[in-house]
């Protein structure tokens, strides 16, 4: 069955679309649209500002995307829409929106244009927060089984604290919303037609645990009466599996996009989740971190091991298998932050004279140094700690400072400290019960950063595989169109043979250097007492916070 | 009496010299010098490396600074050397150096050229920490009186472990030393022709403790059996009082300097300790808080209360009274390390665009904020801590930082944490039993900085003096040289009748802003939890550093 999909990857900053051979995974043709919109963390496209810890994104940046990327890549590959056999789309979750019977966005409508919680509600949204810990408290409190696939945890960046936060806030929208649909299910339903929601961002991120389904009524009413039968009046939408046909694609879709009615649409998929099949991962130990802004890391399982702070959803990526995730917020962003507020203009001078980028300056120096050499211990939490401790109010910290600490000193106590997080992580699920044998890892940094991945591979103790080529989770959904498009087909391949022919054959490997590994486990060791001390409900960290917010 | 007095004011890094009007402290002339050599903290002139935490100055420097300096002032004024009644001088210490029964300096001589220890010990020398740590235990198991006057604890930057240092790591210098002498005391023998020890540098510097004089031979036997005879060996030279004249210009320095021979020559002063006169203060309960790299707090009092943690000396500044002092390490050097190290271009551009300085733009944008509003929180001991916790092994820290931080905050908190820092001290000194009614400020960041000013005014809850015209520690030793000149001498003033005289008159007031009162109360309530917390021997801040020093 030759021929091409299409996978978009819709992520924090913009949408990219890749147009991939399903014979070998080989990409024709990428093109990705910056969102004209961008996150809107300060104010809404007409002025509205925003309150502190807000994070929204305007649905019609999807639409955009579609629109924008789809035709060019035909154009510049020669490939005919005949030749298109499907298309999948993943989407960074949890970002749900309220919507109306037909689907239409609330914001899209003039009386809501200026209601932030019209808005999509973005990953990183995390005003919820309150509402969030009341939804921990009451499950722990009324012994929810559901809980425990949690990790223990409700976590502000999952759906329904944020709608909670809409019923609370903005009543008049909790009314007028059909549906409180996440961002992927409401592309897909553009493209095929009909409300459906994937297992994937079901069991995820709206506490959808098979074969229960979602928690009670009961569960919801002790949270707020008004939530009693909150998930038929808001979520009602039919779960559909992961890698399984959604539908086809609607004459009006088909003819704005430039492809054929009828083509098939993937069921969506989490933008990290995607990471997993992109890598090439088909069975269970071999768990993929995904390096961007935060960072993710999956891994499938036979059995159900409950782990505190992470999830484990049965089929949530691959067929038949647990897939347990876990995540660190602030990865790229953290860098990203140095960047943007402390490294001096002398640094930023010697990167132009050398023709280098200020990452490649720091991790230069950086990587000289030894273990502890640097004097400074971080905490990597500048955007809260999602695994293991699940609190987004956690923040980062440095200490060790002193007159002599350099640029890169603080560069690379910041990538200590999240190689750090990682370790923790990784500690974590095999203490639960979570094999964990192999280690792929994929993102942006994954590539542009060989002292980070040595790091890794040290305090880890076990090789770092780096695919060489990596399309990233768009070529991920682009193999959940493929299996869309031959699922029941004569000659169809089965999910892992499309997953094997698809994915990158060649790695990078980073090998454990066994003399680094008595230092790395000394910081390690350091890291750890930090964070059990500022993670207590009455560090100074956590009083700090109070502080602040009493202002 | 008219005429004038020169006062040379020898810091870390330059020599500035006044030409100063007895009669109501005028200054006619000034001029100052960086010291051709810096401070060597890397490398000796020859190339030779220094290890971590050495911080060595050229004595040589010394004397460029005077053969520099006064013949400009008395060009420049048109002062005829007959017009000057006497020189003093005030040194930043203790800055110990070795030298040969004539006086001269042994790495003046070319066999200990290449030897490090053959040079001054500049007061942030932090090397000898492990032996002054060892000084302060043997004293403590032996029950030393003495200990208690400095605060309970020997302070590495003092003049004793630094010799130690140098009998255990370079005998040849040890034997070869005559005397270890202070570099403000090596000053004024060159200037008089004859080794004394002026009673402040003694006392606050050299452990002496009237009127028992130094510690005993068996205390220093206890340290290291060859250290027994150290103080008749190495430092026997004659104490004289502060205030009090230490002889009369040889020829062969007037000439060099342009001076009558046999004018007046002062003991010596501490450079911080010339700040108390030089802002004016004559009586008990009057705090001179002098605000430089570092900061300096000394105030007088009519009785002794052992403060630990800070220094208690008999007639140490003025005549007839306890003089108490104590300190922070960084002050001027923790924005400086901010400034080098992690302000971005953008803020120095925006400081280009409107014609200020960085630190104009920061405090600026700082000001505008709440106590608290900043989410975070520092410790500010960048340089180590010397009062209360006399540990200069101590480190920095910033805690609270988010993905939002920006510099402005990062720069309010290390100004927070610079003032809990003297709020610890001020409450120390009342606590302990010392009275401090009144507060002036001076130093650089005095008149430079008002959003600071205002803070310690809030923190402290008191008025904030800063005097309108200051010439510093300069003055202060211009002081002493008056008093010198004029004592014995019919219609000769008193010390405090020169003070009142020769010290500014007019203050600038910052007060205390009651608004603000419980915001920063509660700063310094987290403020002093983490430093508690963090000074313990088990922290991991302590821990971290012993990891950096095993490697």
């Amino acid at each position: 069955m030759p021929g091409y999909t299409i996978g978009v990857d819709y992520g924090t900053l913009s949408g990219r679309a890749v147009l991939a051979d399903v014979k070998d995974g080989r990409i024709a043709a990428s093109v990705s649209l910056d969102y004209p919109h961008g996150v809107m963390d300060r104010q809404l496209p007409d002025g509205t500002p925003l309150p502190q810890d807000w994070a929204l994104q305007h649905p019609r940046d999807y639409l955009d995307v579609l629109e924008y990327t789809i035709p060019r890549m035909l154009r510049e590959s020669g490939v005919r829409p005949e030749e298109v056999l499907a298309i999948g789309v993943d989407v960074t979750a949890a970002t749900p929106l309220p919507v109306t019977g037909e689907g239409t966005p609330l914001c899209f409508l003039p009386e809501f244009q200026s209601e932030p919680h019209a808005y999509a509600h973005l990953w990183k949204h995390h005003a919820a927060q309150r509402l969030a810990d009341r939804m921990t408290e009451t499950a722990a409190a009324r012994g929810e089984k559901w809980l425990e696939a949690y990790g223990g945890k409700v976590s502000c960046e999952t759906a329904l604290p944020k709608l909670w936060q809409v019923l609370e806030e903005a009543p008049r929208i909790y009314d007028a919303a059909a549906y409180w649909v996440e961002a992927a299910d409401w592309i897909i339903w553009q493209l095929c037609g009909k409300p459906q929601q994937s297992a994937c961002s079901a069991g995820f991120k709206y506490l959808y645990c098979a074969p229960e389904g979602y928690p009670s009524g009961d569960y919801f009413a002790a949270l707020d009466p008004r939530l009693r039968h909150v998930m038929q009046e808001k979520c009602s939408l039919p779960v559909i599996p992961l890698f399984s046909r959604a539908g086809s694609l609607v004459p009006e879709a088909a003819e704005r996009l430039g492809l054929r009615p009828g083509t098939a649409v993937a069921a969506s998929i989490i933008d990290a989740h995607a990471g997993l099949p992109a890598a090439g991962i088909t069975g269970p130990g071999e768990m993929v971190m995904i390096l961007g802004t935060s960072a993710c890391f999956m891994v499938c399982g036979e059995g159900y091991h409950p782990v505190s702070g992470c999830y484990a959803v049965k089929d949530g990526i691959l067929p038949g298998l647990w897939s347990y995730e876990a995540g660190q917020n602030s990865v790229g962003d953290a860098f990203a932050w140095m960047l943007r507020s402390c490294v001096p203009a002398s640094v930023q001078q010697e990167a132009e004279e050398r023709k280098l980028s200020v990452h490649e300056v720091l991790s230069e120096r950086a990587a000289a140094k030894q273990p502890g050499e640097t004097g400074l211990l971080a905490l990597d939490w500048f955007n809260g700690n999602r695994s293991i401790l699940m609190d987004s109010a956690l923040t980062g910290m440095i200490l060790g400072i002193t007159l002599q600490t350099a640029p890169e000193d603080i560069y690379r106590a910041i990538a200590e400290a999240v190689v750090c997080g990682a370790r923790t992580i990784l500690d974590h699920f095999r203490d639960s019960g979570v094999e964990i044998r192999k280690l792929l890892v994929t993102g942006g940094i994954s590539r542009k950063n060989p002292m980070m991945m040595q790091m890794y591979a040290d305090m880890l103790n076990m090789p770092v595989y780096v695919p060489k080529t990596f399309e990233g989770s768009a070529s991920g959904a682009a193999m959940t169109a493929a299996a869309a498009a031959e699922a029941g087909k004569a000659g169809g391949r089965s999910v892992r043979e499309i997953i094997r022919d698809m994915a990158p054959k060649e790695n990078t490997v980073y090998l454990p250097d066994p003399g680094k590994r008595e230092g790395y486990d000394r910081l390690f060791r350091l890291y750890t007492e930090m964070s059990q001390a500022m993670a207590r409900e009455d560090s100074v960290m956590k009083r700090l916070l109070a502080f602040r917010q009493s202002l």
